[in-house]
């Protein structure tokens, strides 16, 4: 596929439908005319690193399917690269429409760079981690960090191919003083986010993501690389949700976001974390409203804090609310969420929970192609056809198992002759 | 405890504030009057069989804790007393706040009977499935069914010490006439509806649940049975959500709680079913205002068509919106619905789904006691006090067998040594 040196955007802006929009139109059956506007507006942003030819191209914004991402990547204590890979498959094979490598344990370029080219979906990352590794290698603290090396390294993975990277640019001293303020229950949950509030107190200094954005937004423009704006100040907790701090930040990406499309860049704004269910549909319209609509990306959300074991069920309660409000990228929460590195399992179970709450999003804003799915699931179900049930489920592997343990002829044990689908057939003719 | 032969609501109606009210009243830590004054008006209802003595006294109804039904029982290919049994203990165990025996094969007064005896949460039945069953061994159609047998096994039943039923009393001719010009793509879901559907066809009369209303409130009167109102026109396809015919049942509900009321008969209204979410406020709020506030029972609601071997995330999804709407009682669904009849690790998912979603609408609904939870548990969090999160998780359990299969020291495997609880301890004090 052509590329230009032009962002999509800035080409988006001058009226051209570059192959990557009409790709992308095509995938989800809308016309290469919306897809231009919207990306000429950022309420759409496409993912085409120009380093990579094999990953899928994909939007992700307003109009368009709701979509999930999978964090995988190793940790201090588990780093595994075989392991990671393995979680990159099951994600893809699962529905995840992308992965964001999260490592921060073992040779982190390594992992990346295999991962990178395994996948065929889009990759994001969090280039602080590498740097905050890189700098406790060197000097054995990772405050003494200096901004120079997070550019490099954002540079480095840049060219390596990544589609996005999160920066959390909207941890300025004003939102620490907020934050302070605030008393919170859990202060901050973020781990790049943490890590900076850090190095700010320590350093007195402004964060270099905020104090230097131009110099981000020029290596983001010259690789097309999507900036998505990470919610440092994310409520952790449900009684910290919706509060100052997270708006304070919420603002202040708001801002970056106008700047970064004045220099034709991508955005897409990260938000919570724990929110109570009442609060998610307000979380929604806030971010759509103070970022001008810009792509958002939801963490969850996670509708309580007391059921670990369960966060991927948690996480897609809050997910299909965000999404029917209007959020556009669900960010998995796995079973092992605040309790484990996922397993191969979590991330099978993290992945269908997303993308079952996403599909519910889609039914509720009323996306054409998500009601055919289920006018076919249930036409099957009414014909008693389980090998049509099995092609239209949204996880056919786990419909397979079930079915697998189960003797049946046309109806299933739950009501055997009782079946309320033999019984329940009497509109049309019955009544005459 | 004492008992009368008033109903709870007869002697809420003159003022009198029962033994049974006061225990609902400190369980839910909500004054006695108030009690009194909800049972009265019909939007509470107390479960406390006069015939069973060591089941929990449980109040279903506005301002108090959602619950949790677990629906159990055999199918005629699946009958297994025992599996039953230990189906109840893990549902109890898991935090089931009642069950419902919707036995089909085998013995079903013996079942039923060590159900009742067995359990120490509330027992519900559907008593029609045993009148079919005896049609069947009797006559091999259940067609045949006289309406005297069905009323004589529901009060059987209410003297077997049950504490609520399903009758599906909203099935009129008229219904069916309007099932009839709506083309559903799934007519019916309902086994008890599409039963008395087929039968009131066959015999060409109104069903006798309805006909003879003042007959089931006498019998209801006489036991102190809560009649639930069954939903047989409940949607069984994303399709056929919030139509005509489901309509048509549940304003006649609404007219049918009027006359209970009047003869002091407490009611729960059953409703949907397959509903996309954005339907799912509006269906909350049409059961409540169509039926005067009176208690509404959930069946999911499933959000998607698509997710089979996920429906007991689905309808989490579902149930947590309608919960929150104002819903009281979810009836569990499993991750075999659609499938099969539940294992016992379906049992086991499906009432952690529920009362996942239960909890997420009491936060939702502000209630104190479920906010005091979250904090308890986001506050062990912040102290990576292990312990404490086991004993404030919904699914104990679950987490310990998650913690099991990790290595820990203050910090576990997901962030090791990057953990943000630990560097994000900075408000207060750091900052100054």
């Amino acid at each position: 596929m052509k590329t230009s040196s032009l962002t999509q955007m800035q080409q988006a802006k001058t009226g051209v439908i570059t192959p990557q929009m009409k790709a992308v139109a095509q995938d989800e059956d809308v016309a290469p005319e919306y897809i231009l506007q919207e990306v000429a507006k950022g309420r759409v942003v496409l993912n085409c690193s120009r380093r990579r030819k094999k990953a899928k191209l994909l939007g992700i914004g307003r109009g368009l399917r709701t979509k999930v991402n999978a964090n995988i990547g190793t940790s201090q204590q588990l780093s595994d690269l075989p392991l990671e890979l393995e979680k990159l498959r099951i994600a893809t094979e699962a529905g995840a429409d992308t992965v964001m490598d999260l490592s921060t344990g073992g040779d982190l370029p390594l992992i990346r760079r295999e991962i990178l080219q395994t996948s065929t979906i889009p990759v994001g990352t969090v280039p602080l981690y590498q740097a905050a590794a890189e700098e406790i290698a060197r000097s054995g603290d990772l405050l003494n960090l200096s901004a120079d090396h997070i550019f490099e390294v954002i540079e480095e993975q840049a060219e390596d191919g990544v589609d996005f990277i999160t920066v959390h640019c909207g941890i300025t001293l004003k939102t620490l003083e907020r934050l302070q303020k605030q008393k919170r229950l859990i202060p901050m949950v973020s781990r790049g986010g943490a890590f900076l509030a850090n190095w700010m107190l320590r350093n007195n200094q402004e964060n270099p993501l905020y104090e230097q954005f131009p110099r981000l937004l020029k290596l983001a423009a010259k690789h097309d690389l999507i900036l998505s704006l990470g919610d440092g100040l994310r409520p952790g907790a449900i009684a910290d949700a919706t509060d100052r701090p997270q708006l304070e930040e919420l603002v202040t990406l708001g801002e970056l976001t106008e700047e970064a499309w004045k220099a034709d860049v991508a955005i897409i704004i990260e938000g919570p974390g724990h929110v109570p269910l009442e609060q998610v549909r307000a979380n929604v319209l806030l971010a759509k409203r103070l970022t001008q609509g810009a792509p958002f990306y939801v963490l969850g959300p996670l509708v309580t804090d007391v059921a670990p074991g369960y966060d991927h069920l948690v996480g897609a309660i809050g997910g299909a609310q965000a999404g029917a409000a209007g959020a556009d990228f669900l960010c998995y929460v796995t079973p092992g969420e605040h309790l484990r590195l996922p397993t191969l399992e979590d991330v099978e179970a993290g992945v269908a929970a997303s993308k079952i709450a996403a599909h519910v999003a889609d039914l509720s804003k009323g996306l054409s192609s998500a009601w055919q799915q289920d006018y076919n699931m249930s036409h099957a179900r009414r014909e008693l056809d389980w090998a049509k049930q099995i092609e239209y489920a949204l996880t056919p592997r786990k419909v397979k198992d079930f079915c697998h343990h189960t003797e049946r002829g046309t109806v299933c044990t739950m009501c055997g002759e009782f079946c309320a689908l033999k019984w329940g057939k009497i509109d049309g003719e019955s009544l005459k």
